[in-house]
């Protein structure tokens, strides 16, 4: 058993160069990852601000114009990059789903800490006029 | 109607200035998403090296103790970060399934340009003594 936690079970019969051209790229991976993790940190903190800027100023959560765009963007972008296109889309609904998630529980406990708690928490998103749906779940479809 | 077309719906009726910081966010969103997708792509081509590396020098694919490494350090990262551990835990399997499909694709159409058409691929990166169920999804349990 190689004693470098990284090499796992692979130190075990590898020879030391390949085993090193091998760490090498787990190092890029490692880092790679740990960007993608600062980077998604980074992107919840900015929808939480839209999230509250929507609120504050009784804006309707749901704009599926912009949400089509996005999506279409980040095709054309994942083309670019050479990165499958549909799982650039998978991708974008799977942080959605976490948005979603994220705005629920401010939902729950009111509209966090940027927000004055002052203001009517559940409601502040949905302007007037709109549907009972909409109002049930005020937060669910808010920037992305 | 808004003309700017990230607006969307939210340009039917809002103030001048909080739409500009509304679109400022997003404009902020979008730069993200595209680092996000970005190094998505860069991540994709490292697996991808790492793949072909263990073919050709058929090393073990399945790494169970790196595997359970990377969980854990981007739980402690996320935590760093102030993300929920669990979702990047979430979002390392959901890259892993992705990172799965793009075997599976390598292994029906051969191992890849980078890799020399007169090496067998279905079983180049299965060891000898490996288990038939490894055998039969040999690209199925490398690096991610």
């Amino acid at each position: 058993m190689s004693t470098d936690p990284r090499a796992g079970e692979a130190g075990t019969q590898i020879e030391p160069e390949i085993l090193d051209e091998l760490l090498s790229m787990r190092a890029s991976i490692d880092n790679i990852d740990a960007t993608l993790v600062y980077l998604l940190a980074e992107r919840f903190k900015a929808t939480q601000r839209v999230g509250v800027l929507k609120a504050k100023h009784q804006l309707p959560a749901a704009d599926p114009a912009r949400e089509k765009n996005q999506i279409s963007r980040l095709k054309r972008l994942a083309n670019e990059a050479q990165l499958d296109p549909e799982f650039a889309e998978k991708f974008l609904n799977f942080i959605i789903e976490e948005v979603i998630r994220h705005h629920q529980a401010i939902s729950s406990a009111g509209l966090g800490s940027e927000q004055s708690s002052t203001e009517a928490p559940g409601a502040a998103a949905v302007g007037p006029g709109e549907s009972a749906a909409d109002a049930a779940a005020p937060h669910d479809s808010t920037d992305r």
